[in-house]
């Protein structure tokens, strides 16, 4: 269950023709109420795509009626012509919802720098529009709609004891990354939650959910995250609860997103502890979980911590190398500024890999969740134009 | 040629079985003066090897008499023993040289963690230094000597014509990167330079050659560029004539270690230009150099522009997409904010691959050099702890 888990939501996801070859592509999550709050987190990327801006230029209202999502087709670097597309389709899908195009963010992934396919896109949300259920299986549809290199449905619902539930799903198998995590996600709520209250939280759970996976450090043009609220469950959660509810259901997602990236043959956790401030934890975390060498280390499942310790150095960030420690998957092997145990101690033969650098200095700490650079991921990514 | 073409320079490489399986990996440069003036660049990386943190301190003086380079074993993360190992090889060297340890510079490169076998190569000095000759055989010897996945030596001669010379050497396959493009290099000139000047060009000549190569963001512990002057040409060039051919050498060396590195099946040129200020340029270079997703795309021989535009979008820079404009291989595939050529006119299969980008922002340019990222590459990372 994910989008339709919530009352007072339905989903449809169909093949509209934007793919070759008859895949789902198409997806609509509509919020029938009674409220229609709404919140996005968007790329922080300079280059963003039509949908991004649309979307962006909406949410300002805290509120949405729909989303429409597609694959097959970033419409990303597609100048105003592109803007317009998206434009047309909010249109299209308000009229068909009898609400205006106002309430209609729109989210697209697939290949950069071509044109949407409108002729196939606009009959396409006829279909999707009488398709709307409220059934697990729509919701899964939907959730497939989106997919394009990833291998399965990413999904989650979580029902909290106070009577009101989270759902979302999510996609996204390479350009995965800083700030966004490079992918498109729709989470609702029937929980009663304004606006700016949703907003809040939402930026607070993305911050430490998918603003902490990073496969290859490629923010895309297009990654969104969006949650709405329908309040039919009538109740009004605590916002630290609810907050709480939302960022597990959003660590759900990023860790079905590090599973499921493209090539991954390893899953690989970095935490940093011991950090005076969390911008160095993360910084430290991201610079070790973005490091080609230790990505392929990891693939060959050597515990090589030497680019561990060559990656933590480089960054802009306090590190005293005497206090430093490193381990994997639970033996130390650095500290004292040189080798604690010999490598050959530390078994990485396990599809997940944990890192932890404890720096000493302070009581902060955070993870990055990252996967390894394998042949696989070469082979997708010099193969496929995406 | 390399180090001793300059008049008054001796080298030696030679086999100390420090490495296991017999190759060079002990290299000694000798400086025969007159003069003895010195200067040095290191890596910036915070994580600084026991021979760097030596090297740093005895080029306080501004002048050195030798410098021994071993491959086989970085030195690297050792603790105090480990600079206790690199101070001793100071002392040999100079011992036998007849002059002090401070005098004396000392590189090493290869596996981080591991103590130096001192056993090897306390004795292979006195082997080295019974072999030193101004021979280009025995500059060869010492440019093969410093090598690990790299598999050609490097080396440089440039003469200019008031009289003087340059020659060099350099090593580095992996660990390729910012700010010392993670290698060792020796640079030797005849020419009549104090150490103030040797100091300021190769500083200059540094931030435009080893500063832009940048093959996997990789920024060693071990990154040191060295610089002897033996004043034995009595020529005391013009300092921009003298710079100007530095960099040259440089340049040349640079070339050599992007065509060498570690599984490259193209040598990527990456020039930003039409920035306003050159960290802009070089900024936006250098992730585009780095991003997984464009580097594997040129693996494939695929103008997937859209991924450069991802790439640079994602650098704290200033950056107007309608104005932007991107080509490779000299044909222009996004302009005006959107694909202005199909991809399929930019035939990216040759070994060399040109990407500019013009911000049409100002008139400041940079270029980064780069590689693809290949399965060869990920095989050699893999594989090998390094």
């Amino acid at each position: 269950m994910s989008v339709t888990g919530p009352a007072g939501f339905r989903a449809a996801g169909i093949a509209a023709g934007i793919k070759s070859g008859g895949a789902r592509d198409l997806a609509l999550v509509v919020n029938d109420g009674p409220e229609q709050a709404a919140a996005g987190v968007f790329t922080t990327n300079k280059v963003k795509a039509a949908p991004v801006l649309w979307s962006q230029q909406v949410l300002q209202e805290r509120s949405l009626r729909a989303v429409v999502l597609n694959s097959g087709c970033a419409n990303a670097c597609t100048g105003p012509e592109g803007f317009q597309d998206t434009h047309a389709t909010a249109e299209r899908a308000a009229e068909l919802l009898d609400t205006g195009a106002i309430g209609v963010a729109v989210c697209s992934t697939g290949l950069i720098g071509e044109r949407i396919p409108m002729q196939a896109l606009l009959p396409g949300l006829d279909v999707a529009v009488q398709q709307l259920e409220g059934t697990e299986q729509s919701g899964l549809d939907a959730a497939t709609a989106v997919l394009t290199t990833d291998t399965r449905a990413k999904q989650s619902l979580r029902e909290h004891g106070s009577g009101f539930s989270i759902g979302g799903f999510a996609k996204g198998a390479g350009m995965l990354a800083p700030n966004m995590a490079t992918m498109l996600s729709v989470l609702t709520t029937d929980a009663l939650v304004d606006g700016d209250q949703l907003d809040a939280a939402l930026r607070a759970a993305s911050r430490t959910t998918f603003d902490r996976l990073d496969v290859d450090g490629g923010t895309s043009t297009n990654d969104t995250v969006l949650l709405l609220a329908s309040g039919a469950s009538g109740v009004r959660p605590d916002p630290a609860e609810f907050t709480a509810e939302l960022t597990a259901a959003c660590h759900d997602l990023v860790r079905a997103l590090q599973d499921d990236s493209e090539g991954a043959t390893k899953t690989i956790d970095i935490t940093v502890r011991g950090a005076v401030r969390e911008d160095d934890a993360v910084a430290i975390a991201r610079t070790i979980a973005e490091d080609n060498l230790v990505k392929t280390a990891m693939f060959g499942s050597d515990p090589n911590w030497g680019r561990i310790a060559m990656a933590l150095g480089r960054v802009d960030a306090e590190i005293d190398v005497q206090q430093l420690e490193i381990a994997t998957n639970g033996v130390t092997l650095f500290a004292g500024g040189t080798q604690s145990r010999d490598r050959s101690e530390a078994d990485l033969s396990d599809r997940h890999i944990d890192i932890v650098v404890d720096l000493h200095l302070g009581d902060v700490e955070a993870t990055v969740l990252s996967t390894d650079l394998s042949h696989a991921y070469v082979e997708e990514n010099s193969a496929y134009s995406s």
